[in-house]
């Protein structure tokens, strides 16, 4: 059996963390992954504040520790002061992967000219590959989806176990050698 | 009354600094905001030699002692040795906004193939986002029309005073909480 | 008669480095310049392994002492391990071409949405214009004609050869001043 894949979800958000509200964003992508992956997975999900050495020590334990081929947060990504959760990606980076960024705010900004304020970008780290997302559930879709169908072929190149997706959803797509 | 907002306008030209030639950018982007701005604004100024220290300083006095709450600097964007305002903008920022470089140039391509060669980018110092623009008048009016339409959201996730544009010209979007 | 262009093509692989397969992608790029280019030009052909400071030497190399206009890279510009041309790049950069990775990643998304997962960038270093394309015959052809029409007259701003093209492939582009 094809070993399972780790999928660590990360909310960062100063209200969420202190309990003042109710976590959307986290749950909105553990959601949207089982509609769509159909291999075997499992998720590592935290709720942390906007503090930059909390958001990379546990991108960190997610990707070295808990050994997830995926990491994902949402939250954190826009100009304001508290906001960022891209520079703590980019500081745990071993490659910076720009085009995730590119085609997630060109994605976005079909529906709202607000998402160029978006900063969200994606890196390696290691066997990791972790992703940015937006705060709001219905930008988490529109986002985890356009990037979806070429995320199982990166995590092979990583060398990480073999995602698989329903076609009717995202037909993941591995380039013929 | 609402206060008013305060709009940086820098040209950066080496020719245009020496009086070579009369700045066509700086007054491009001023006639630009006349037309759209509806709320109360004032401006401050600046026509410089393409020196990096000078831009930097340039930019730092008008965001933190002039409280500009929007800086768009115009000039010095190309591949050619003279062209650092990028490179001065990055310096002086706590955040890169990478969403404003992309738009402007998809913008841009559209018109000219030569628009990659843009190197513009918009950055948050402070409160204040500052962005640049290319030298050319028409290209001046495409690259901040694309992008008005989040500026004002993005000043008030700043703190800065609220703006209203002329919407028959421009449509401030503000996504609903 | 006006000077040759030199242009430099560097091949990055571990395997054809070391004769396993034989490279592909220099030649598709070579072809590529034969069909398009109608002024005078002149090739340096290289082929090294994925080694940062084997490519940053090599580039530098080409740069400086070859005195090539244009560089174009092939390999090393994906998410895996070995995968360090655009670092490499970087690293010997005078300016960052933000323009030329975000047009090629979006022609080639129109083919593949495995698109996002290439790094490749651009960069000016001296005079010298130095452009990351992917491994893949097909997706080069279709990256470096996305591009081409603004090389020229890249490099006429960097004080380069006078390039011209045949106009049934690609029309060169120079905006009238």
């Amino acid at each position: 059996m094809e070993p399972s894949v780790k999928i660590g979800v990360v909310t960062v958000s100063d209200r969420a963390s202190r309990g003042d509200y109710e976590d959307l964003g986290g749950p909105a992508i553990l959601d949207y992954l089982k509609e769509v992956l159909s291999s075997r997975w499992e998720s590592t999900y935290r709720v942390i504040a906007d503090e930059r050495p909390l958001i990379e020590a546990t991108l960190r334990e997610l990707a070295d520790t808990e050994g997830c081929s995926l990491i994902v947060t949402t939250g954190g990504t826009g100009p304001a002061v508290r906001d960022v959760t891209p520079e703590a990606t980019e500081a745990v980076a071993d490659k910076i992967m720009p085009g995730f960024g590119e085609l997630m705010r060109k994605v976005s900004l079909e529906k709202v000219p607000t998402a160029i304020l978006s900063r969200q970008t994606a890196v390696i780290r290691g066997r990791s590959l972790i992703i940015n997302l937006p705060g709001q559930p219905r930008a988490i879709r529109e986002c985890l989806g356009a990037v979806m169908p070429a995320i199982p072929y990166c995590i092979d190149l990583l060398g990480g176990p073999f995602i698989t997706t329903h076609d009717e959803f995202v037909k993941a797509f591995r380039p013929k050698k």
